[in-house]
């Protein structure tokens, strides 16, 4: 549907270039917006642009930070000995809720995958070899338990191999609060390969 | 999840407020938006800034416009003594689209809905009233056929009884394409009801 006013299809528009945001969804927004304040939409429009213009990318682990290098790579308290290599910076976010790890972090920017064209030199793989010195103890290697992330960790662990550090994987198996009767068979087959001594 | 940086948990809140967007998805837009070029970002708040500015609702029927009255209230070429009664402003456009209504719009802004606390005041039924002349006509009753749009067709049915002017609802009945095996109960009982001679 074509509207008749142009700020109006130029905002439909633009919404709609949101991920998970189809035409119909940025049409119901834009007419939540019109009949919202002035001071909402302000608010709004304001936020995304000062969170733009203060958040940067940490060029040391390319996590997201209004200060760079971030503050998990300048701080004291962390073991600066283990690097926790994880695809995207929400990755970052949901470990550091465990409040389990204490270590550094390296954020990929994403994973291999030759179908959409992501091939290593898109990933900041270089960058994360150049990390590596003599402190460093362990690196364990994050990315998402499907075809992309474990290519990607397959390929990080041949590149990092020869460099001698102890490399470790994320378990996978069955999620706390499931039940086996409803696993499928390739998680039950991880979960019983990473079986551990009780 | 609590971010470190205030003006990405200050985004995230704002998107949040949005109609269908939860915390989850509002997480994923920030993400989106810091990665998107600062073009992009700007697009966006821009356009939206853009569009609050330059939309008013029209004085007469209340229908979204650049111009107030609208180009439909102004327009020469439309009948003036039909009003067909709608909910919301995207109901007109939805009528539009059609191309076969020539007459006017009033747009309630939403339906009566005692649980929700939507009076009769709430809605732009007094200025409906007001502009119900000796030319109108006709008035197309064309709210939702839900509980609340039935509730607000029957309410505006009885307060215009009385200045004896044509009243019609819009049929409801079958979708174009659908199946009577499919169809509930209502819009059968509807669809029988509202049988026409062939």
């Amino acid at each position: 549907m074509q509207y008749s006013s142009a700020a109006m299809e130029q905002a439909i528009s633009e919404l709609s270039k949101l991920p998970g945001i189809g035409r119909k969804s940025a049409q119901r927004l834009v007419f939540h917006l019109l009949k919202a304040s002035n001071t909402e939409v302000q608010g709004l429009a304001n936020a995304l642009l000062a969170m733009k213009e203060k958040i940067c990318f940490c060029t040391v682990c390319f996590n997201i930070t209004e200060v760079d290098p971030c503050q998990i790579c300048t701080s004291v308290t962390r073991d600066r000995g283990t690097i926790c290599v994880v695809e995207e910076a929400n990755d970052v976010l949901a470990i550091e809720k465990t409040g389990e790890y204490k270590g550094l972090y390296h954020v990929l920017g994403g994973a291999l995958s030759p179908l959409e064209g992501v091939g290593p030199d898109d990933l900041h793989i270089r960058d994360l070899l150049t990390r590596l010195n003599g402190s460093t103890n362990e690196i364990i290697l994050a990315t998402n338990p499907n075809t992309e992330g474990e290519a990607t960790a397959l390929y990080l662990e041949k590149l990092i191999k020869p460099l001698e550090i102890k490399m470790t994987r994320i378990a996978r198996g069955l999620p706390v609060g499931s039940a086996i009767e409803y696993a499928d068979e390739i998680t039950l087959t991880r979960a019983l390969e990473g079986r551990m001594p009780v």
